[in-house]
């Protein structure tokens, strides 16, 4: 996969900030160039934010974080990137400036990408010596975790770079997406401002206030438009007669004079105040910092429901999240240094989502075993079970569980688990993990769990290869060596 | 909670069906009246779907369904009905004349909502002799999951009408919104007309295909929209400085030359062969049904996804879903017949759904304790043990599971369970579950666990009172006369 190897940030505000920690949570290193006296706070916040949203995202193995360092001047921070993310306030001169300077001091081949949400990049690449290599990237908020970047090219960009930065995007998660022609403001934001547009004439008219707009929307087809979009949801509506019957009925509105589409608001204090008191009362309870949590939390939890859609096989967002951890998989957690032996493994750091509570805010009883199972992940990546091993036709099945609830999780709690291995043949490991609170120790739960190796096409168990096991052996040795935990061996109800 | 009690669709198509699928899953039994031929099978089919999606949308216990009728006429449909709903095709005389028919021959205090997309109440009502209860209740498609109907009021209409309406909703899972003003298309057809017209014209103007503009929603906006809305996301895009910095940033964008504003495409042969061929091209792979069943999936994943927002209490239409769980546990599943106690009990039928499953398809291994946890929580509430008891501070906790894999659970796999006491004292419950395979019958797991009653306050096991107890009995002394389980008893790895 053609992947990005050196990264620089020119603008280091909200959408700078959180280029930068897509690029470093994606393994790569950031070089940011900003010198607004904030930069280097807000950068931190945003930063804060997407690993805390990781967390909660993937259960596949995080790449070692990239460096991130803050460079005293432009040409220090783009030199040896191949991917420069110019990110500073939307304004054509300024732009064109910035990336003019960048095109000067960077690697002729690198790819200078414009987070520009509405200008041209033929007006942006009018200056540059390379212009070929100039495009806008245009990201949405939060950019380390919603996918799109829409890809626009300039009368001068080639044809090619749109597609080779497409292919770069896609190892950290994003989904390029290109424009057959560059149009103010592009495709999203032309969207955006037509459906703002109306939107302030119903708060204008009193026909409603923000809160109900905004439920209209998140009760029906924001629904829709979160996995299918505007033409694929009409699509359904048209019936087996399809898209042109759809076209046939819904056509004719578009001629009745339902809308103000010949006149624009006007956004007077009046009407800004208006909008500003609705607003407050809508989500003046909760800070900023708190919607932000809960929008990155929803956005979570609906990228993992369409990892599921399509029968598995991930639709939408989900397919790109899907994709996002086979690579993490494969890349299997970068440079993991091999842990101490001589005590049982710490396999899993993890957090109580959202998605895994009860209405009173404890984890529900299978999320333990979803830990216990990722535990069991960890130990097989170990030992050289990763996914191009299981992509193979050989993996290792969990046949037996065995759980004690000791104390209970709630929500945000930050846990983590430590293995030992019990035995181990060719065929088969037994193992005893732990689950902790992070903060007091407190063990909260444990399994005793047994795993066979098989063959995945004739579901048959099967020795596993020498190598394997071969891996395997000096764990197993040195925890034979440890007592044997408490609760081992254990049958449900015994007594002590 | 004020609830409908029997109901009468008037028009059966996609929307009427779907009304009266919302209505039958919410335990209501519904009249339907169309004169069309083909209404039962239409009506038959989007019930189907929606008997689907229920399946995989909560654990609740789902309510026996309502009966559902065709009636000969008006007249009879309507009869004994205190919620009517009106969806026949979008001419206004047509709906006027049907809607005076309703007024006619209904109860003078049942309510009338019309599924209209765009006509104004105040033109439906004219020739009514009880204008008071009518409204407009406009739903969105598919009316069985997506929550929202738009409640709008004619001249004539009272107010106490649409909160009645909107808490008549609440009991079959939909959230009402009431609009201040009528206007032609209400609130949510506006924003989607002028999204539709802004889309045309970027079809129209190749600046990108039907399937790009797809992406470019649900790669971003529409995953806001699907938890947020409009003003809300804005609001975070204001940061600290909020909604009024917000408006002083981006209002400015509305007197700019940006959008097709002043014109209306026209929707000539040309521009539907391009757009029919463009969307042939990009979803012509999946029919119809597919796409049905691939958006209702997702619908759903998202719902449970939001249910865990906002720290557990849910979010948007995640905390619609919670409440209409809450009402379901509140009811507990209608009139429950009391199982025969002599053989293990049949608690839980489910499906495996597209979230349940990893990459190949096979059922993760947490979700077998999912439905192991379900099938608990099934026996509790056949002793008593039900959300009301739980809200009060008493509840039964598990604290010991072993779990034995024995076959593989598929994606779309019809599975169940039974269970069987195996000893109990006024403390404890241990019990054996199996999980079967629906259509061989053959055992896939087993699990064994240890419920403690405990005082949720305090955290400490306490005996459980004489009434629970007494439901208890009967159910484990007949248990205790069958043989005991295959793997009971067992600990993890022991020989056989």
């Amino acid at each position: 996969m053609t992947a990005i190897r050196k990264a620089a940030c020119i603008g280091g505000g909200v959408i700078g900030g959180a280029w930068a920690a897509r690029l470093l949570l994606g393994g790569i290193d950031v070089s940011m160039y900003d010198p607004h006296p904030e930069a280097k706070r807000i950068v931190g916040e945003v930063l804060a934010n997407a690993e805390r949203a990781y967390a909660m995202l993937t259960m596949a193995p995080l790449l070692a974080r990239g460096r991130l360092t803050f460079s005293e001047s432009l040409k220090e921070a783009v030199a040896g990137a191949d991917w420069i993310q110019e990110s500073v306030p939307e304004r054509l001169d300024l732009k064109r400036g910035v990336i003019t300077e960048i095109d000067r001091y960077a690697d002729p081949k690198a790819l200078i990408g414009s987070s520009t949400s509405g200008i041209m990049p033929t007006e942006l690449q009018r200056d540059m010596k390379h212009p070929e290599r100039m495009f806008v990237a245009h990201p949405y908020n939060p950019v380390y975790l919603l996918p799109l970047a829409e890809l626009v090219g300039g009368e001068r960009t080639s044809p090619e770079t749109l597609e080779l930065a497409k292919a770069m995007l896609a190892p950290i998660g994003m989904k390029g997406v290109i424009l057959k022609k560059e149009i103010e403001a592009f495709v999203g934001d032309r969207l955006l401002e037509a459906i703002w547009r109306e939107g302030l004439w119903l708060i204008h008219d009193d026909i409603c206030d923000t809160e109900t707009l905004d439920d209209v929307i998140r009760y029906s087809f924001g629904m829709r438009w979160a996995q299918m979009g505007l033409f694929e949801t009409y699509r359904i509506a048209g019936g087996e007669a399809g898209m042109r019957h759809f076209l046939a009925q819904f056509g004719p509105c578009l001629s009745w004079p339902w809308t103000k589409l010949t006149d624009v608001v006007d956004l007077n204090d009046a009407l800004v105040d208006k909008i500003a008191a609705q607003s407050d009362a809508q989500s003046g309870s909760r800070g900023i910092r708190e919607l932000e949590r809960i929008r990155d939390e929803n956005l979570v939890g609906i990228m993992q429901a369409l990892k599921g859609g399509d029968g598995g096989k991930g639709w939408g967002s989900g397919k790109v999240l899907a994709d996002f951890e086979k690579h993490l998989w494969a890349k299997g957690g970068g440079k993991r240094e091999m842990p101490d032996f001589s005590q049982p493994l710490r396999l899993v750091d993890t957090k109580v989502s959202a998605a895994w509570v009860d209405y009173n805010g404890h984890m529900t009883e299978h999320r333990y075993l979803q830990i216990f199972g990722d535990t069991s992940d960890a130990l097989l990546r170990l030992i050289g079970v990763d996914f191009a091993y299981v992509e193979k036709g050989h993996s290792y099945y969990t046949v037996e569980t065995h759980i004690r609830h000791l104390g209970e999780a709630k929500l945000g709690q930050a846990l983590y688990t430590v293995l030992q291995v019990l035995s181990f043949d060719e065929k088969r490991i037994r193992y005893f993990t732990t689950l902790h609170d992070a903060q007091t120790g407190d063990a909260l739960a444990t399994a005793e769990q047994l795993m066979l190796h098989v063959d995945s096409g004739a579901g048959k168990a099967t020795a596993a290869p020498k190598d394997i096991l071969a891996r395997l052996r000096p764990i197993a040795e040195a925890h034979a060596r440890l007592p044997v935990p408490d609760g081992a061996g254990r049958s449900v109800g015994q007594k002590t």
